[in-house]
């Protein structure tokens, strides 16, 4: 499958009707129309900050609703000389929505068109699509779209693209670019390329590119039939080591559970005190776990080989009876962020990767560290896949910030000495941008920059993220 | 997954020992060994073809067995201003690994190490080591690697990363980059990078690349749990369209077939005549099938929906009882290549990639083309996925080349009006590098170059493969 080299004209789109690009923020308005360009500082200062962090006031924020006033924008910020930062529902966890100087935001909310063939599995979206509304507009056809980052219900598909976003699911059934089929994208020139996975992968290359190397504007995604069978069950475990290990005899033994998620003690607390959803307060950890299939003996099968490994580590298993339980068990995992987030009035996280044997002591190591520091520090994730969301919770009246950055940069190294990676899902954003350093080595760090500017010659895109400068100056020149 | 930013050093290999670059083909010989450095014309010239074209004769062939090797072989290049080919078992379809200069051919065929880690799931090995050996080297352990390339038994890992190839299994289990973990590469500077899959993903651009961009010298392979049960059938059908038809309505119904093999009447014949296997000579078409997975019942009814479908529009069906009958009938698809070069002196083939919606007018389309040119065309191919195989056999002491060429050029379009693409997982190499021109807009042309030039700035890799010049010139300046 190396060249799949489809016909596919530059665009199937009319011509841009404007010869030139527009010269000001006025003239773009008037060819966009009034509501798509935010001048006003009131309306500007809301597009400043994304789920975790705050940057600079956009210079101006544009809501395009088709590729064609993309081009636009593209063309508009070459001629006046300003960044393009592109953002969705901004709910992103690493500073990569968040312009760091004056840029035009481009928010893609309004490009929400989604068609479903049921008979190609396919869907073809644009990037404003909130991601729940995928899978909703496939169910009725017996399709899925898998990938669910735990904030499905807004993040849109655009963000999910950059990010390569995964979620519960992609232990079994992978992360977003496994879903993508073929992309649109605008250029730093304003170009419009439709690009299917081919010599080179372009679009393998943009997605996870955080939106620096041009805009997305569409995305053909593969649909694949809805699994037929579902089984969840919770299990309660004294000691986060404990889980950590019932999880490798789980996999050992041959499970590929479709989910598999873990909360340490002070997310459980947190998820607890927030919904009263009655989960077990002294509890060390629990585990989350589901298995799919289309065959009801083989789920339940694979679901019991879970059981027993949790149940040998000490766990106390429960299975949910019915479609209700399920969804309770599962409205825990997924009010975590919300529910720590009433704990403090600030917190920053990680999204480490470490190999699963490594789990225990990297959960333990990480426990060391919050008590240590005197922060408090939940953890939880998707532990199938050795992905970690350490989070550091603090006040910023009391608790020094560059206290808390010192820890972040302590468990960053408790992954990376396991063999770990800095990201797992959440991307580099401009929060772990300076970790890279320690991350890549020095050629690769060239190779990324190489392929920066080949796609971006003239940095106009979301300047200030995931690649920190090779050696004093913005770049290689 | 955004962003896996795993520590990992330039290089854990000892640093060359020699601070500067040979300078002389002799020196390069003193210092790799005799044997790994061919300069006798007669040892040149079987490095000259791959499985279907003849190229020029390389200036030299170097057979490295370490990647301390393949760096210093890139530093007597760029010394030397010589272009590098890389090349494995040669069985390559598209021309990718013929020199066409004077060229250092660089044969992988001595990087055979293989380790199988089944507590990770997980393989690294050498780009020399043949396909077949890392299935057979996982499956004590009850783990598989499901890329399966007909020539699986011949071709190597470094050729298949090249092409991206696929193979039966890829319907279901997807092709050799959906496999990959981490590989390692020697840039145009000789300097060797370790990547993962991130941000910017290096790794899925090097996939496929068909040597254009650096030379892989290992690769970190994902393994999977072998299915447990597997079911094979043969549907025999008086035309070939009903197969098209057939494998639609299987997919349709919910079958998700591990392999689904499409063979026309002339391959048939071919086939039996070369192996006196009992094939049906007078069938139109044989669709072959195969289901799989952990449990027998539903392994079963997969496959018992294909047979309806298959009886629904008109094909015989059988069933194969054991293992033995299976392997008879996977034997002669395997066969098809030997067994159709057996027809004629020569053949050139089509890669071409359909909509499943089209196959059954592609198919006929491209018979009519053949008897329309008056030369002998046979059909074969992955139909799951659109995916044919049309190869046009000849005698080049009778049937003149260029309507051969004009008879290929006229199936590939036929591929393009239906929306198809003109490789499904051959490459492009040097065959297929002109029809990219009406395949790819000038806008993504220009970018596929921009990435050429990004990794390969002084074209020491694989000159004149894959992408046609932008201009007159050689790629823009």
């Amino acid at each position: 499958m190396a060249l799949n080299l489809g016909k596919r004209p530059v665009s199937r789109l009319r011509r841009s009707p404007h010869a030139e690009p527009a010269r000001t923020p006025e003239e773009l308005r008037a060819r966009l129309g009034r509501e798509k360009v935010l001048l006003e500082l009131a309306q500007r200062r809301s597009y400043a900050y994304d789920g975790i962090a705050m940057g600079a006031t956009p210079a101006l924020v544009v809501l395009p609703e088709t590729t064609e006033e993309v081009v636009e924008v593209v063309r508009f910020a070459r001629q006046v000389g300003l960044p393009i930062v592109a953002r969705g529902a901004a709910s992103g966890l690493s500073g990569g929505a968040v312009p760091l100087e004056a840029s035009i935001v481009v928010s893609f909310t309004r490009m929400t068109r989604l068609q479903i063939d049921p008979r190609a599995r396919r869907a073809v979206a644009q990037p404003g699509v909130v991601t729940a509304r995928i899978g909703e507009q496939a169910r009725p056809y017996g399709l899925a779209y898998p990938p669910d980052p735990a904030s499905f219900r807004t993040s849109t598909l655009g963000g999910n693209l950059a990010e390569n976003a995964g979620g519960p699911l992609c232990f079994k059934w992978g992360v977003t670019g496994d879903y993508v089929e073929a992309l649109e994208f605008v250029d730093f020139e304003g170009r419009v390329h439709r690009l299917r996975r081919e010599a080179y992968d372009l679009v393998g290359l943009l997605v996870g590119s955080e939106g620096t190397l041009g805009l997305i504007t569409e995305a053909t995604l593969r649909l694949v039939p809805l699994p037929r069978y579902t089984r969840t069950l919770m299990a309660v475990f004294a000691e986060v080591g404990q889980a950590a290990e019932a999880v490798s005899a789980a996999i050992a033994a041959g499970a590929v559970p479709a989910r598999l998620e873990f909360m340490d003690q002070g997310c459980i607390r947190a998820v607890e005190d927030y919904l009263r959803l009655g989960l077990p307060r002294e509890a060390g950890a629990i585990l989350l776990v589901e298995t799919d299939g289309d065959d009801p003996l083989m789920v339940e099968e694979e679901l019991s080989w879970v059981a027993e490994a949790c149940q040998r580590h000490g766990g106390k298993v429960r299975v949910a009876r019915d479609a209700a339980e399920r969804e309770a068990l599962w409205q825990a995992r997924r009010a975590i962020s919300p529910a720590i987030g009433a704990l403090r009035p600030k917190r920053l996280n990680e999204d480490i990767a470490v190999p699963r044997s490594s789990l225990p002591q990297v959960v333990r190591a990480i426990e060391a560290l919050g008590r240590q520091y005197g922060l408090q520090v939940v953890q939880f994730g998707h532990i199938g896949d050795g992905n970690l969301h350490p989070n550091v919770l603090y006040d910023p009246r009391v608790d020094p910030e560059e206290k808390v950055w010192e820890l972040l940069h302590e468990i960053a190294r408790v992954a990376l000495r396991h063999g770990g990676v800095l990201s797992g899902e959440h991307g580099i954003g401009f929060l772990k941008r300076d970790f890279m350093r320690e991350a890549v080595d020095a050629a690769t760090l060239e190779a990324l920059w190489r392929i920066k500017r080949a796609f971006d010659p003239e940095g106009r895109f979301n300047p200030g993220k995931v690649l920190p400068e090779l050696h004093s100056g913005p770049g290689p020149g």
